[in-house]
């Protein structure tokens, strides 16, 4: 089925930014990726949660087509991270990671999401990642994110990843750790030679560089003049990226990926505007065309 | 006349970057900007040496239809800056700066120079830039840099040139200094309460922003996979993109603009792609016109 199924965290954040406060909010790679995504295909969940997950959470995410057979439910508590962002909202500081009941997390796949043709594997231990690959039939295209903690400690599983996926996405410091390379470029170019067809760098305010077959597109974000908190952005990215990929139906072109990356790059936008998935929660599709047509203006 | 007149520094620097180490070589604000925009249009140089400039780096000047009238040589020895770049290269490391003849610099505009259409004032002190303001007519165009070292230490001189100008030139953390506001797009929009009528952000690899009549342009730079040292890219970037608007003949216009900062962008990438003057010096209009099509397939 024309379905993308995810695996990656559920929780709950503590986020402080120059624009406020807020406790123990909804987050996780996994919401962000799965309010994006959703706007254009149906999204299949797998990840875990504690005894303290809140019903209107899951609520949220069924009433925007999210399957949530995945999600399992167990004794402890939620997966949860405290960070803040100082003036420069490109970085966030963590402040705390509590893993709960993710320390133990085993990513088991409903039979139910087994065809998906679409699979997003989030920040996750890379070990999971494979377990996740392993579990699927034959999807059209798979991707993956990472995160600089998986870089350094499980860098052989990383690299084994990498060489099953179609496409990474990753920010620019993860792609300088992964390459040891210092110029962007030069670094996308290292990452085809790890296995993936494309790679998306995901460069926060200043845009994204997609690399696919010998030619580069690069284009800048969508002007924010209130950024309010950034969390979330790299997971929204890759839910427009991949939501719109999804819907086209078909094997995907280069031109198709170039789509996908503005797609992403706009959803983060909204992202953030607001608190955690407040902003990517109420974006619906005339929301994303106006934004679109906004963008060319920017852009050309 | 149809010329632009540039008032900035001469000099000699020595350099190091991850890519090797050159000593005592052409630099200065004046000189980068006079190779740009010699491509486009007559140039016209108001600056200070010492006895010891080179003959040929004169006549490397003269060979680009720069006109060195108001160059003044006088005893003394020529400026001279020495810094260094690590991985990172979006930021320069001042090792030292000896400021030699530049340290007793008036800015004299000779008379041939008074009806230049369009005016560059490069990063000196404001306490200049205003004297270069007072002695031109009325020019179709004025436009300046700045660094921190003004913004911290002349801000009341530096706010009377913005006054003053039509165009601001800025890279983001002169922007953030200047206006103490870290979003960029709430920046720009503050210059603009200061005077200019629009504003050009110089983001490095990154490209730029372009905020005028109440529209942002925003574009990557060109993907340049060996970057040598990037040096003297800003005041590239002033040298095309003036060159550009001096070309056009006529009041400029926001499309103008755009094209314009395209320009800059473009050959501020020849520029990083060699030590000092060398990659800007050797740019002809071919090779830019190559580019400007290589850049249309990385953004479109």
């Amino acid at each position: 089925m024309n379905a993308i199924l995810v695996v990656g965290s559920v929780g709950y954040d503590s986020i402080s930014t120059p624009k406020g406060h807020r406790e123990h909010i909804l987050g996780g790679s996994a919401n962000y990726f799965s309010l994006a995504a959703s706007l254009y295909a149906p999204v299949r969940v797998v990840g875990v949660v504690g005894e303290d997950y809140q019903a209107q959470h899951k609520q949220l995410l069924e009433s925007r087509n999210v399957d949530l057979a995945g999600l399992q439910q167990v004794s402890g508590k939620t997966f949860s991270w405290e960070g803040k962002y100082e003036k420069d909202m490109n970085e966030a500081i963590t402040l705390a990671t509590h893993l709960n009941v993710f320390e133990n997390f085993h990513p088991a796949i409903p039979a139910s999401y087994r065809d998906s043709q679409v699979v997003f594997l989030a920040n996750i231990d890379p070990v999971l990642q494979l377990q996740v690959l392993e579990q699927v039939k034959s999807p059209r295209l798979t991707a993956a994110d990472t995160m600089n903690y998986w870089i350094h400690s499980k860098k052989s599983a990383l690299l084994n990843v990498l060489e099953r996926i179609d496409i990474a996405l990753l920010n620019e410091t993860e792609l300088r750790e992964l390459t040891g390379e210092w110029n962007t470029i030069r670094a996308a170019k290292q990452i085809l030679q790890m296995g993936p067809k494309a790679v998306v760098i995901k460069r926060g305010e200043y845009g994204f560089v997609m690399f696919c077959q010998e030619q580069f597109y690069i284009l800048p974000a969508f002007p924010v003049e209130n950024v309010v908190d950034p969390t979330g952005a790299g997971d929204t990215f890759a839910g427009g990226f991949l939501g719109h990929l999804t819907q086209m139906n078909r094997p995907w072109t280069r031109e198709d990926l170039k789509q996908a990356s503005v797609h992403g790059c706009l959803l983060a936008s909204f992202t953030v505007q607001d608190f955690g998935v407040e902003g990517i929660a109420r974006v619906s599709g005339a929301d994303l065309s106006k934004r679109l047509d906004a963008y060319r203006g920017v852009i050309s």
